[in-house]
């Protein structure tokens, strides 16, 4: 997957903190939100349901998250998403996410991660995710 | 504004709970952002941002929510927040919003609520909302 | 139940909004986790583990709150959750749970809630909870 | 500081997910409550409430986090975090945190965190603590 995902959001009154901006933890929402959004379009595509790919192979989660603040965002702007995985395996995936104030022609960076998951069972234990799932370049449409 | 308007939103990892659906707190942070998306365009109508628009005038606060749980969503359904103006004056406004499991053609009830909000001013004293806010029908591009 | 149950939290950083107060949808949160904390204290008299205890009986869903408004809490203060069953049977509990600024030598309401919950087993069907669980008034060390 | 500061919480209702499991922003919001209460004790030993610090003073805000999650927490789970200053200026403090399972005779570790802080006045500007802030062992009764 060499393409970047874009997916955009708009900060709500629950993201902000009093100090008037975006809390800090809810990045992190985003960028799962993200990375939810692009998973989902692909078992569509593989015609599968989210739930069903769960019952059928397992589901992801973080070992780890390496972010930083640059700027922050506040009530009612636009912000994007932007994806990509940078590295690969058939049992993690790490992923490069930013997110950018305002939208792709125009935009100044907020935050950017490097967000680890790993693919485990539903007893929680490492597994293997199938073939398709990252084996090819991502071409869904935005 | 006799009108309803639609949102559309997924159900996304954060919004679940332990028992498998989305907590039940989620639903008010759905509804307000239903509302937000609302405002936020009557005031883009107007030729005013957000925070533009807190600056002049003041915000909204919930006086009061009456919330009924009727079916749980879980992840990764889409569903949608049906939202009305009941009641209004120039310092308060009450809407009944719901919200329903898939999309207008083929939905089922999930929750529905009244919820009340009172207009104040930067000090949180009642104020009166400008007579454009809510005066004539909303008339908004979904 | 005839007795009250109080809790003391701190607002965070978390709970709070770009108003500068508490978020109005995370007062549930705050009155679920001292009807929890309850909860698990009596568990806990059983000899059981709130987990045990989910997996030989079921577990609670809130059916409806009904929440009034009264006054801002603000980031750092000390609020106490007043908790008490208003009615119960073997598949539902109602609650009243209030919200206030303070400890109980001065204190001052800021939310109050009606709650009602029904017991539900592990396919979220309705179901019985044991005899023990409100047959006794609540004796619990605070 | 060389001391360490413990905290502990209970895992609610509202910190998981529908893995079953503590989502994982979640942690971040732990390691927050545990700064703010050892910073809400500072203050309250110099003679200040929080909000009358944030006047004077200024607060702070996180400008990274690189967050490792080994074990999950779930629902009712007594946890503890370990919060220590690892490195600090006037205008910038870096936290080692981490989140444990059970308490400190028999704990299990879930989650490490280094946190960095960087210290603004109102306008989100760089600012200088004060020297009382951090320029003692915090010796706070637990």
């Amino acid at each position: 997957m060499a393409d970047n995902w874009h997916m955009q959001i708009r900060v709500q009154m629950a993201h902000t903190d009093c100090t008037g901006v975006v809390y800090h933890a809810n990045y992190l929402n985003f960028m799962e939100m993200a990375r939810s959004e692009l998973f989902s379009r692909l078992c569509q595509e593989h015609g599968l349901t989210v739930p069903q790919f769960y019952q059928m192979y397992g589901f992801f989660v973080v070992h780890g998250v390496n972010i930083t603040y640059k700027q922050p965002l506040r009530l009612a702007e636009k912000a994007t998403v932007v994806s990509r995985v940078v590295k690969r395996s058939r049992v993690q995936t790490v992923w490069h996410q930013a997110v950018y104030r305002g939208d792709s022609a125009n935009k100044q960076l907020c935050t950017d991660a490097q967000v680890k998951l790993a693919f485990v069972n539903k007893a929680m234990r490492p597994a293997k995710m199938p073939d398709w799932l990252w084996s090819t370049n991502t071409e869904v449409s935005t």
